[in-house]
């Protein structure tokens, strides 16, 4: 049935496998340090073990509550930032359909909310609900997180006021901590369906609690077979499979020895517009986990070859701080091939007749070459397809190697201290109480 | 009726006024020399004076095909790659409604095609327009770009099955060439109606020439006021307003003299989903006009307060090798308020009653701080309200200012060598007549 493959043949210009290879010893300990739970962050290693962990009931409570609210919505709102947010978007955009807020294919369709403070966005969103029949999933560990909570307030109020407030409670799931916050406090006392999000998971590790499970089983994906293909990569990069043959050493490897080139630049190369979210996730994953303590790779990314047209020319002639990461899926779903045109103006008869995937192909591998012409070395991935199995499989195959590149770099993968420092100005700024003197300091600052 | 401002406020700690201010001189000589088209790609200036050219004969020509195509289509595809793509884009996003294509209030739905050479979603457009009433833009100045050319193979194929080839040649518009080119001959032989793409201006240029105009028309937008704009943009940025009173000027000097510093990557910042394509825009028109010569700012983008919450820890705390450029809109165009919330389980009714817009501002104004105290500094631009009127001035500002900093940097702003080398590797890899020999080598490179 295939298998995820890392292909290091095109950064050998930049970097000598002998180079590549000298992480073997520090990722090998820190596979031990994961396993073993020895190591910085260890107490917020539940992803680990987690796809192998779910079990068959939770899955089909999951399922339960996702035909539920299938049955009763055309739109499910889906209320969370960041971790909260990317892992369903990341796999509904890669599974769905490319048209799919265009037709209504009997599945609802999903809206996020909750994952910006834009007063357009969520005014707009406020004037198409009410015409629609809908559902909320709101998706907050503690409750209180600015965002979320705001489009929550907006949003529960909405819902009560259309369909009034018993209804409303038999239409809002919330997944939370199991014990304590603002939102388990509420879920209890209205009586909401409530999902747990663990103790030891991070938002950016979410993707496979029902955070991610439950808006994935609703949009109308196969959550079993996605969990299915996480539980094969849990196995296939645990610390049981030697460095040569682990794709997420290999991985992490790789990446750790470009930057030590002066390679600070990794942009995640994709050439279908369906795996943009799964970049946007790997962005979070990576740059919240890696950059701290002024050290790590910047992530960025592009949709080939489409963004050969736009960032094309920086990446093959520009500063040379880049190293691409290139996803390719091997076997599209659908078959198209290139009409034949008998007038042939474009000149292009000589690939009338093949598939379009071929000429995509061709222009990957002629983009990876001339890109390494132009000084940029590329890491290659390829995956069979992109089906709910292989995507949960590529989902946990990048959170084991972002993991083991932490440690490689010696931070602490699992938390995010300097996503506090907005916060704590923007309540000083709002007027929170407690902030007054924050605030006449911020205020002078900026001289508002 | 305000302004487009540019505040340097929140990069003084890192490059002082004088530092800013040396670059005066050759600003002022980059002016003198796109104003006396004496510079480096200057048979490219056509974009220069193009607002101020624009007649009412040529806006009513555009604004008659858009309406004809609006009354005879659900659905209008408009086939384009790179700056015959991302301009039009940026506009309809930026002033269309966030949920337009969850409704139907009366516009056609505009859906781009032939920006990649993805089999899934070429199958899965056509799929969804066998069931849709549609018509054709298609833009290409040869009309041998391989992606827009098979699209447009394919899509006037499907087409012409559908509606027979009278009617179809109907619903075609070709926006290429004056007299040259195969799409241009196509044209011509087919008997579709036409606009042309000027000789002088590039893609990334293009924006307001038909090639974004007649999509932003057919949208349902009002091009007359975005060309208004644009033609105030192109008076208040030209040679005759001083350095120190002149936006483009001002952030030409300010990006260049940060790049001084070491700082590589410049990331633009929103704080509405609305201006995401805005920001894919701009990367398209800096990345390529001075990504060259192994030089140039490396351009990246993050929409905020959601990527705050995944690129945010990057930029408090990663490499600091980042400068930020905010864009700000001072007024939105709806309203909306935190509700109050009695349990206050959230504690957040310190900010129930508040508009939404200005907890959106305090996030912004707490954002650039806490970014600034971890070493990254912010260029703010700030323009009145999302309208076409600031949209088409805030184009041709970052025109401006692009072709300035170009200079500056001593390349030419105006071509993009770079993209030609995977074109010609793909084009050998798929057997292109012609290119046997660089065939055989790259195959062998490739082991394929």
């Amino acid at each position: 049935m295939g298998e995820l493959k890392v292909n290091l043949n095109n950064i050998l210009d930049f970097v000598s496998k002998e180079e590549v290879n000298t992480f073997k010893t520090k990722i090998e300990e820190s596979q031990r340090k994961l396993e073993s739970k020895s190591g910085k962050g260890n107490d917020f290693l539940g992803w680990l073990t987690l796809p192998g962990s779910i079990t068959p009931t939770h899955l089909a409570d999951i399922e339960q509550t996702a035909r539920d609210l299938r049955g009763k919505s055309d739109i499910v709102v889906v209320i969370g930032i960041g971790g909260s947010y990317l892992g369903a978007k990341a796999v509904i955009e890669a599974l769905g359909n490319s048209f799919a807020q265009l037709q209504n294919n009997g599945n609802p369709h999903i809206i996020f909310a909750g994952q910006n403070i834009c007063e357009d966005y969520h005014a707009e969103l406020i004037q198409l609900l009410n015409g629609k029949n809908y559902s909320i999933v709101v998706i907050s560990k503690s409750g209180t997180t600015t965002e979320p909570a705001i489009a929550f307030r907006l949003l529960k109020q909405h819902l009560e006021g259309k369909v009034g407030k018993a209804e409303a409670a038999k239409r809002i799931v919330a997944i939370t901590d199991q014990s304590k916050g603002a939102l388990r406090k509420l879920a209890d006392s209205e009586g909401y369906r409530t999902f747990v999000i663990p103790d030891d998971v991070g938002g950016r590790y979410s993707v496979l609690t029902p955070v991610g499970l439950l808006p994935i089983a609703i949009a109308g994906f196969d959550i079993r077979k996605l969990v299915e293909g996480a539980v094969a990569g849990e196995k296939n990069t645990s610390a049981n499979i030697p460095f040569e043959q682990n794709p997420a050493c290999i991985y992490a490897a790789a990446r750790n020895a470009l930057y030590g080139k002066g390679k600070n630049v990794e942009i995640m190369v994709n050439y279908t517009p369906k795996l943009h979210y799964l970049t946007e996730w790997w962005k979070q994953l990576y740059g919240e986990s890696e950059g701290k303590e002024n050290k790590g790779i910047f992530p960025a990314g592009v949709d080939f070859t489409s963004d050969l047209h736009s960032m094309g020319q920086y990446i093959q002639e520009g500063e040379r701080l880049i190293f691409e990461t290139v996803i390719s899926i091997e076997k599209p779903a659908h078959q198209l091939t290139i009409p034949n045109d008998p007038a042939n103006l474009d000149q292009l008869n000589f690939i009338s007749g093949k598939r379009y995937s071929e000429v995509n192909r061709m222009a990957e591998l002629g983009t990876i070459v001339a890109h390494n012409d132009g000084g940029v070395p590329c890491i290659s991935i390829s995956i069979p397809e992109l089906s709910d199995y292989w995507i949960g499989y590529t989902l946990y195959f990048f959170e084991r190697a972002c993991a083991i590149s932490g440690y490689v770099l010696n931070v602490n993968p699992f938390d995010q201290p300097g996503v506090e420092a907005y916060k704590k100005n923007m309540f000083a700024l709002l007027g929170k109480p407690g902030f007054e003197e924050q605030s006449k300091t911020l205020r002078t600052r900026l001289g508002i």
